[in-house]
């Protein structure tokens, strides 16, 4: 019973992670969107999008991997994609954050899990390469069902869109292509500077 | 494209799962969660949990199954788990609901969620009432996290949850246990009624 009781303390723990609000707005604009409620999108599109990873994948480890790579947050913050402040001491804090959260899980979970994170962060296998496809891709999705909201809020230029996914393309390349098109859409609508 | 064009039309489309709203509060009470963030939490859970399923359980089954499981109510709309007038005619309006929904994706796809839709519904092989287990003991944690408060709003009876959990031991015997231990709790501390 004790292991069972770490799980479901865990299972509790992260629960905060709804409410770790993020930059982008839902699909209706009418709100921006939670760590929980990102994480659930991810998992749905790993499972939905998998044909397009330029490697194979195996989704048994990339939907652990995205359901569980923002729970850090939960004590680090949700840093914005083109804060540049925030990313400064983004890797510390986040690190810090995964030492206590793991650490709830029995040890064999709480090791696997971390070794998750890891390796989502490291940006090496296959797996963590088209599980920042899905992270790059989805809020840029609802950016775009948006009319851009969050882009024209924070003035964001195509140079940091690009500069974001420079490896995106290596993950997937038709996904990136896909997502491509809808960058240059919103420079034309002018949600997005051109430069 | 055309086939990427609907897979991505469908991942904006599900965007609206994060509006449908339960009756379940967040574990600090602080608001009601949403499907989105519900069936995330699901997710995480199928992971950490397998091995207390009865029988052994497929998790690229059961995953897909917990993530999907929520979409119908896109059109149909929530039904508390004790509102006995909403049960009456929720298959008709669930069914019609999957008819719209997952037939935004392609072909293989659409029918591919439909059956786990379908599946998950029928509650008869071992990954469906593993997923039910799950979908059972998420609301009951975060239950026990808000001191009862959704319980205590709704005057929820000590049968009713029984009722509802009938075959949840067929599932999973340790986590109905554990879940038994929580519910005389809060019937020990008043937010469940003891009939």
């Amino acid at each position: 019973m004790e292991r069972l009781k770490k799980q479901m303390e865990f299972i509790v723990e992260v629960d905060k992670v709804k409410k770790i609000i993020r930059q982008t707005y839902l699909a209706d604009s009418s709100r921006k969107e939670n760590d929980a409620e990102h994480s659930w999108h991810l998992a749905l599109m790993a499972v939905l999008l998998k044909e397009y990873s330029n490697e194979e994948v195996d989704l048994s480890k990339v939907v652990p991997m995205v359901l569980i790579h923002d729970l850090v947050e939960i004590d680090a913050g949700d840093t914005y994609a083109y804060d540049e402040a925030g990313a400064a001491d983004k890797r510390s804090r986040e690190t810090k954050a995964a030492d206590r959260i793991f650490a709830i899980l029995p040890e064999d979970q709480g090791s696997w899990f971390r070794a998750l994170w890891e390796e989502f962060e490291a940006y090496e296998t296959a797996e963590a390469k088209f599980a920042h496809v899905l992270d790059n891709c989805q809020p840029l999705l609802l950016n775009d069902a948006s009319d851009g909201l969050s882009w024209s809020e924070h003035g964001v230029r195509k140079s940091q869109i690009y500069k974001r996914n420079e490896r995106t393309a290596e993950g997937s390349r038709e996904i990136w292509e896909y997502m491509k098109e809808l960058v240059d859409k919103h420079i034309r609508l002018g949600h997005v500077i051109n430069e």
